[in-house]
């Protein structure tokens, strides 16, 4: 007899192609827990327009990006299930009535929402106050028992876990309460040394030709203070080390390149070139499924229909339960029997 | 050629069953508008979770209620479209397409989200905060072109209005801004001159009998100065004589009885015997047929069905070009050619 295996829920905005960035830190990951979860892998369209509801014609092509990237990484739609948030109203609708259950100041509080007010220095929108509550009804519609999530996103994580509990304690126990499943991955810095972010213009994507991957890996930052490449040098903190660690599997040839660097025996030149070869090896397939993938968009949208068919199933069983304990008990087509 | 007929949007929340106030404030307008405009009447149910969630088990009930009470009074299903608020989940997704474009500093300002909250002396729920916008989707979901409102529901549509211009300014002209058709209907007090609201147990019900009609009229507030039949007496402000007008189609008898009231020739008995039996004559038909629906709840279910097809034809259109404006712009199922 087959295990039932947990459920998990992750996602990515579709805020434009991924990076190495995202490779590291979350899709090797995901890609791992499909052997052992039943996971859910959602395309959070809708969190987009809290913040670039101003930019409308990105959204299908950032779309389309980061699902074909996705796939490419070894996202396997015939084990895991892709949704498209907006093609799944249940997210929404359960949001709305999690509103319910959460204070206006509550929401002020979240720090997320405190940093984004003041990055954008404007006034902040609904919106924006209500992603938290949205997020946690992506989490909570699934009733997933896992999310993998970076620190950074405990917040949210624990606010969709106070609903559970608040939903529960109101209506009887119903809602699986989410557990974190934090990532051992690292956090790859920027080829400049600050956080990796498309708007940094610090990034490699894995769309990147294998000679812009070279160049940008050229231009990295190094260890400031080595001025020749006879100096000793520093391989903490020097991300062009960082990179290494993450994709050469060769570590024994990676230790050796350190203690040269650190004896002042080898040139920055010598270690980007090695990095740019070890970098453009674990790329190149994923390269390579990637196109395959973004020439065929109809096949990335059927892959998110049936995706978005497949949740809806999960998506409407648990709205339909929640509705009806909060008192809306009328739902169509009309069942046989009594509504109450 | 049948000249297309501008739409408007109302309705009530199912707080419970209907009474006069209701009846002469809205429903005696509604059933007058059905001639002249394309009405969609709507069951907002989602909004009673704004201030009632701690109690599930009233709203369907009252939902059914509140229909009756519409349908005794002459709204009539197969003119009018009769929808079920959370039926129609396009409500909820356009107020979160909304809720983009509205600032939370603004909704604080809403008089009526600051007098709930004063009168709540509670920390408001986001729900509440969100409540003026799903009812700006309500109303711009249908490209409603008039809403019947009271005074104090202006500030509403005020924001209505400033989020159809807003959406028109960024993503070009597509909402209808709505009018306010002020209703010229009087606000009738309760039986003890407050504010006729059920909460206060001022309020003639329509299913009353005649017999709880009577005892209710007989109670009634008249002109505290008056304390015999023979003193000169208050027609003002004396809500005895505001029910005369309202409900007696005899205006020269009321002149007459006012006369007499005046002069200190009729007692308050005798007004109230004829007020109750002008209240049960006009209240007998909508009783009765109100009585007929009641005992067919699978009658109301399946016009409240219908209904919210119908609605859900007209509100899936608007939402599926809203958010393609908005950018989201994978719509399921998939349609021939380019979503783009």
């Amino acid at each position: 007899m087959e295990e039932k295996k947990e459920r998990i829920l992750t996602g990515h905005r579709p805020t434009g192609p991924r990076h190495i960035g995202h490779l590291a830190g979350t899709l090797t990951n995901w890609v791992r827990l499909q052997d052992t979860y039943e996971c859910i892998f959602l395309v959070a369209d809708l969190h987009v327009l809290t913040t670039d509801y101003q930019h409308p014609d990105q959204i299908y092509p950032h779309t389309l990006e980061v699902v074909a990237d996705w796939l490419a990484t070894g996202i396997d739609p015939e084990r895991a299930t892709l949704a498209l948030q907006s093609a799944v109203p249940e997210h929404v609708q359960l949001c709305l009535l999690l509103s319910m259950l959460v204070t206006d100041a509550r929401l002020h509080r979240v720090p997320t929402f405190k940093e984004q007010v003041q990055q954008l220095g404007l006034q902040p929108s609904l919106g924006l106050l209500t992603y938290p509550v949205l997020q946690a009804a992506d989490i909570l519609l699934y009733q997933a028992s896992a999310v993998p999530v970076g620190e950074d996103q405990l917040p949210h994580l624990e606010l969709a876990r106070e609903l559970a509990r608040r939903f529960n304690q109101l209506y009887g126990e119903f809602f699986v309460e989410p557990e974190a499943l934090l990532s051992e991955m690292p956090r790859l810095p920027g080829t400049d040394n600050r956080t990796m972010h498309t708007s940094y213009g610090n990034t490699i994507f894995l769309k990147d030709t294998p000679e812009e991957t070279t160049r940008k890996v050229m231009g990295m930052y190094t260890d400031p203070t080595r001025l020749r490449a006879t100096d000793p040098g520093h391989v903490e903190g020097n991300p062009v080390f960082t990179y290494l660690d993450t994709f050469d599997p060769d570590t024994a040839a990676v230790e050796e390149l350190k203690e040269r660097y650190r004896a002042g025996k080898v040139g920055d030149v010598e270690v980007k070139r090695y990095l740019a070869g070890v970098l453009n090896n674990a790329l190149a397939p994923i390269r390579s499924r990637r196109e395959e993938y973004i020439r065929q968009p109809e096949r990335i949208l059927s892959i998110l229909e049936s995706g978005s068919r497949r949740a809806r199933t999960i998506a409407s069983e648990t709205l339909d339960e929640a509705a009806r304990r909060m008192g809306l008990r009328v739902r169509f087509p009309l069942r046989a029997g009594n509504p109450s």
